[in-house]
């Protein structure tokens, strides 16, 4: 069994004698030594536990060694067995959300499970404005090595007297206090001294980490990109003020955009350990992908558009309650065509991953779609009335509208197909009502088509560059939250999805979350990720040349060239046939 | 050349440019690579310097590393080229002097020397209370692991309210303030920031390196000797305490009486590379030695008792202003061989390293040896009146009292032979008077004769436990203040040094610092010892069956067997047919 970077080893040793004196620890050595562990490096703490602990203990002994990258430092040591009380963190470190897990390193189970918002939220609701908070922004006022640090007098902050490292200071205690109140959480909920816990995992955005260190993050979105470090490896706790035994590792990133949410994802995956290909996506915001298996790997990073986030759209919002989740457009009168693909369609639970749940209840409303009433079904997250509609919803509602005829090839509203289409006089343009006073913009279609287009040409690009055909991708991981929730057929329906079968495509939850895990647990991944981040070839999708034109061509539905999308072709022939 | 356990390399980066923008400190890292570093772990407090630091000194940086024992660690960060500004410190922990080094490491050069007394000396003169101290009594009492301390109440110390462990707390702040205090003295006087060191190598004895770290040293002198931790390796100052950047490594020992001060002595003679074979001999309360080469390492240790340290002897003293540290006997109107004699003899000074270098004024007495005039002329450290005499002056004296026939084989005075011996009805014994009120006792000779037959009898039993005859051994290395300022002759006269000639015969002065020194400027040395101790066998002659019997023999003047002694034994037949 692979082994993690944390070890618990329960020691009986034998006491000194005339004949063999070796020291306390010397005897510790050579018993880790029988058991495979060579040249476990001591500190200062445990040699002054080992009296009276290891004689009151009977020389019956548990050490705690964690991997520090190099080798093994022992970090703790407890009298009798307690090598089952061998916990860790795996840590999703997200600029909106926090996930922690503690994990029985020895068994892999997930003891505990808390999320919290991170509460740099407070320095700003987005990253750059925290960037800017924590950054001096004038070159001339920056301190001299080792001199007085000049205040800060050009960045409007609350508090005009702090200097920039201590703003800097603030994002990171702020970073800080976030991971210790979700420890403190774990602890009251599980009953475990988590200050007792070895080692913590931590994959973050490169931001999210420059600033867990306590590093300035402007250079990740000011060129040139070239960020203050992006291997940063094991780190003391201690130096980190997060209060456990032994080391943080922070996932490796690739780029400035394509942090180590994202090579934790991939891990989280094991493409690059396997012989057929498989392409990774994660996608928000911003969308980065991994392409590749154990011979290439290829990734890419660039902006998707706060669309899939809920955002810009303008009854769009965050997966919380009260968001439509899922739509589904049925015919009152079903033709058999309709309830067939209702029968195909009403398990969207079937792809949430157990962790993620949403107890969604469903709305219902009746339209009229030609001459045929129609009832809109919606799952709306926490179960109450709908307020507004997040990225899985859209991708739903725009594939009915798609399907059913409401919109075009290019997304502009039909507005004689239906009476749910109206203009709407204060925005100036048309609009569906999918919910009692929520409607859904034709600006609101253009700009998640510009997000969808986006999306796909990441994709597509990337595999052109590899010279792969579609179907030469056994895989598709998707990742996040959106990943989780969104309805495979309606996200190709819209062309952001590629047509392959929906088996191969694979909804892969928190995976940023997963490869912090699975990292904990197995060293040899930590080991294996310098090279792995030297074979990976990196493109920053916003300076490819031709990415727009590409992206123009996949702002039709699902694409200018339908040809890609047969099963699409299909099921629209189906439509207009009945 | 050997590179030392900390490293400043002065490095001119490239700017991050749109085509290489790596991170710093990848930049860093692979700099590094160039000039053969590998691996360099990354510090928090390293990263957090790399900005603004790495732009404002347009990339020209130098980085400081220190070994921990596996690998580089990057502890420092600097605008500009600071790389001569590269500092450490050897430190020989004694238990009554602490000396301190501020070395340079690049040129190895002795920046500054400073010595204190040992703080530890406040909870007891000798090593033994002071372990006492510390150490819990009890068994009983002792607290179970990570629940409350029970008190002190057996041990009687000034505050009875403190637990064990502030006990031992207590002499653990005590050598650290010891050697922060001489941080700061070398700090003032050379100008230079401590804190910027980098590395700090200690060799101690085993009790002192436990002290050190905070572990309890009961186990040093109590059965089955079996210590904590003989071999801590590099600690982190910071967990010392002990503000440096970097590590501090601590000599490791061989055993409980042959602690790290004898390796490092070891070390510092270098007789563990050489073909030839070279004994080395620290001997002061207690002997220690090592024999062999680059093939075999046999070592020892034992008690040589108090009288070499002035200890027991009446007027003995420390070697301190106002001891006697050397004795001639002329006859004032000289026969030629006499003359010949102090010719020989008259450069004490020769023998005295430069740093030990003690400005005595001769005093002279005149008394009559049978039915001549004879000079005792006394070498005076201060160079004020005599007030005691210390362990190189009893050599001299009770080499001059034999040769000159005022005591015989045993060591017994023979009253008729002079008129400066009388008997002293107070202490009911014959007693020699070397300066004016200052006595030497019969009971003062038995028991120095004892001390020397010790140490005669370690070094000849360690060699005949090899099977090595005394003239197979080239060197022979004398470590200590004691080994610098003792007339070698003298020694060979009572028999406490080998009849060989002088050439062979090395007063080495302070070799536990010296071997620090060395270790901090070449890092193959660490990672040698290991192997080293391995190689070496350690007798405890404590425990030798025989050694009594064998100590017997060696407690005439020179020895038993006078063949053993042919240039005393000439020189005894010169002076009896003067």
């Amino acid at each position: 069994m692979s082994c993690g970077i944390s070890r618990k080893l329960f020691l009986e040793l034998d006491p000194p004698t005339e004949e063999d004196n070796r020291s306390s620890w010397q005897r510790i050595c050579d018993s880790l030594r029988e058991k495979g562990c060579e040249d476990v490096k001591a500190s200062a703490f445990v040699l002054r536990k080992l009296y009276p602990l290891c004689e009151e203990a009977g020389w019956k002994l548990t050490i705690s060694l964690c991997y520090d990258g190099k080798g093994w430092d022992a970090v703790d040591l407890e009298a009798g067995d307690t090598s089952d009380a061998h916990y860790g963190f795996a840590v999703d470190l997200g600029s909106t959300t926090v996930v922690m897990q503690l994990i029985h390193c020895n068994t892999g189970e997930v003891v505990a499970q808390e999320s919290a918002y991170n509460q740099q939220i407070a320095f700003g609701e987005d990253i750059l404005t925290r960037i800017f908070y924590a950054h001096e922004r004038d070159g001339g006022l920056s301190p001299a090595p080792d001199a007085g640090e000049q205040k800060c007098v050009y960045f409007p902050c609350p508090a005009m007297h702090k200097t920039f490292s201590e703003h800097l200071e603030e994002l990171r205690l702020a970073t800080v206090d976030t991971i210790i109140g979700l420890m403190e959480r774990i602890a009251a909920k599980t009953g475990i001294d988590t200050k007792k816990c070895l080692s913590m995992t931590v994959a973050g955005n490169t931001t999210m980490i420059h600033f867990l260190i306590g590093m300035d993050a402007f250079c990740v979105f000011s060129a040139p990109y070239a960020v203050q470090a992006d291997q940063p490896g094991f780190l003391r706790g201690e130096e980190l003020d997060i209060p456990i035994r032994g080391y943080v590792f922070c996932y490796p990133g690739k780029a400035n955009y394509l942090g180590g949410d994202i090579i934790s994802g991939m891990v989280a995956t094991d493409l690059y350990h396997r012989e057929s290909i498989s392409l990774f996506f994660d996608v928000g915001t911003n969308g980065e992908l991994v392409v590749g298996n154990r011979d290439f790997l290829l990734c890419g990073a660039g902006a998707a558009g706060p669309a899939l986030e809920g955002g810009v759209v303008k009854t769009g919002m965050r997966a919380a309650d009260g968001a439509v989740q899922h739509i589904c457009f049925t015919y009152a009168d079903p033709s058999p065509e309709s309830e067939e693909r209702a029968g195909q369609e009403q398990t969207p639970a079937e792809s949430l991953s157990p962790a993620d749940t949403y107890s969604g209840r469903k709305n219902q409303e009746t339209i009229i779609i030609g001459r045929n009433t129609c009832t809109v079904q919606l799952d709306v997250i926490g179960g109450g009335m709908p307020t507004g509609i997040c990225g899985s919803g859209i991708i739903d509602l725009i594939s009915e509208l798609f399907l059913h005829g409401l919109i075009d090839l290019r997304g502009k509203f039909v507005p004689e197909s239906s009476d749910a289409i109206t203009f709407r006089p204060q925005e100036g343009e048309y609009a569906f009502c999918y919910a009692p006073g929520l409607w859904f913009y034709q600006s609101d279609i253009q700009e998640f088509i510009r997000t969808k287009a986006a999306a796909y040409t990441m994709m597509e690009y990337l595999l052109s560059e590899t010279g792969l055909e579609l179907e030469e991708v056994t895989d598709f991981y998707m990742a996040g939250a959106f990943g989780t929730h969104v309805k495979k057929e309606s996200a190709v329906n819209i062309g952001m999805y590629p047509d392959v079968d929906p088996e191969r495509i694979h909804a892969e939850g928190n995976t940023s979350l997963k490869g912090a895990r699975m990292l904990l647990l197995n060293r040899d991944i930590a080991e294996e990720l310098p090279e792995i981040l030297d074979r990976m070839t990196y493109v920053q999708f916003g300076a490819v040349e031709d990415f727009l034109q590409k992206m123009t061509a996949a702002s039709a539905l699902p694409h200018t060239d339908l040809e890609r999308y047969p099963s699409v072709k299909a099921r629209l022939a189906m439509f207009h046939s009945a």
